[in-house]
């Protein structure tokens, strides 16, 4: 009668095991390997959680609205990765450094390529709105050597906590966004707005359903950098402000000790606060590689 | 200088525990359980996969494809779940019967309600194309005792694998599609033609991946059947031609030893053959529960 009188057959016992199976007989690779992991997986999740079919359902729709919410100018998926943790995971585990280096971090959906190169002092705030701040700082290596003519390029929120790519009619175009060349001594500074934390969206379906149970959607005030020298692996990375209450629960989860920093009050200043910060960035060398 | 000094921020180690632990914080509810039991597992995985930054962006990438292959007419999120056996699981943990019962599968996605009520001996086939089929049946409880006036609803692919609403301008309306009603004797028979196996669609973004590493897409033929009798569950089903090669790799996971039906070529017909299919589909009342 049948083509399969003994055949074994799908189970809710054997689920993971008839679809690894499956998946091993394909031609082996990188991509069949990560799917049979991938399967494994996510069947003992299905196993644990029990969904009722309409949970199952509701899954379904949630990850369809999240493809659907993506486009040009947003990435859903990635604001789900980020928010889970998973974003900050692959680039720990892709940018391992030694514990005096400084930390990379994910480089954010705000960054936009050919920020204009400014000299050493030009103010990055071009509309002048907000508490001016004096960054500067030092690019070194392992050993403490100063690194000359590295660049630094940086980007960062305004004081009310947006990107200028976030409000093209109301910011200049590259406002709060540079490239400076550190100097013989290795270090650089420019003059800018003391930026403002801000939320994640939350109008998405990711916002929603995080927002939904309460789950942290802000992130801390910092400065976006990138610092690039010959010989040297380039550093993504952020300076966050030390002192902002939403530190220990950044969205993002970018925040490291190493990358806390001292946003100080000028002395002596009655009305207005003016702001400086310096701050150190330590690269490895090219060669230089952590394996734990 | 900072708010938390001795905080402790996520690392490649303990990435998991921290998102957890932000998880934990919010309301406890099946979603944040939820949440915490799939972020476990998801960093699991991306520590025993360790995507590079590319593989990385093309798992963001696949997962946006899929979501955007998804419309009114077509769920790629469904197909996706459906072909790594993950349909076939949530559905098989929430309709568990005892093992002398015809077995649950999943519903599909060609299914569509309202098809016409039809006396026994009726032909589905509005076409008449295609090796004609003769199937008869009953229904019984798992006492043997035959349910008379049970709603039997079936649908299936016609003779080149296409339901009707794959081919709207080709063939008729409601086109291999009827509810019958069992006599007396808890018996039903009607007529139709010989469904074909077919591919699942591998044209969207998970056919193309699953179809590169040569992953079985195909279906065996097979009948669907939605029994409903007063008192007892709802069956939903597949009856498969266990002589179809496709069997042991059925695309879905649907194939049970206990839906492999035998279709039988009537004796002394030279030319085109006719087929006759008989089968016995066993309902539990609705107070039997089966927990493993």
């Amino acid at each position: 009668m049948s083509v399969v009188p003994d055949a074994v057959f799908f189970t809710e016992e054997n689920s993971a095991l008839a679809v690894a199976e499956r998946l091993s007989k394909t031609e082996k690779t990188r991509l069949s390997d990560t799917l049979i992991a991938v399967v494994g997986q996510v069947h003992t999740i299905i196993k644990e959680i029990r969904p009722t079919p309409e949970e199952w359902q509701q899954t379904i729709a949630f990850l369809t609205e999240v493809g659907h919410a993506c486009d040009d100018k947003r990435q859903e998926w990635v604001l789900l990765a980020d928010l889970l943790g998973l974003s900050a995971l692959v680039e720990d585990m892709n940018s391992r450094r030694p514990p005096s280096a400084t930390q990379n971090t994910v480089r954010g959906p705000f960054y936009r390529p050919d920020a204009p190169h400014l000299p050493l002092g030009a103010n990055i705030s071009l509309d002048g709105v907000g508490e001016p701040l004096t960054v500067s700082g030092i690019v070194q290596g392992l050993d403490g050597v100063p690194l000359a003519g590295a660049m630094v390029e940086t980007w960062q929120a305004n004081s009310q906590g947006f990107y200028e790519n976030q409000q093209p009619d109301l910011q200049p175009e590259f406002n709060l966004r540079g490239v400076f060349t550190t100097n013989a001594d290795g270090r650089f500074h420019y003059k800018t707005v003391k930026p403002a934390g801000y939320s994640v969206p939350d109008d998405g379906p990711v916002g929603q359903l995080l927002g939904r149970i309460g789950y942290p959607l802000l992130r801390p005030a910092h400065l976006h950098f990138i610092i690039k020298a010959a010989g040297y692996q380039p550093l993504t990375t952020h300076v966050f402000d030390g002192s902002d209450p939403n530190v220990p629960e950044d969205a993002l989860f970018g925040v490291k000790h190493g990358l806390l920093g001292h946003f100080r009050k000028s002395a002596g200043e009655a009305t207005a606060p003016n702001w400086a910060l310096d701050f150190t960035f330590v690269l490895c060398t090219e060669k230089a590689e952590v394996r734990r």
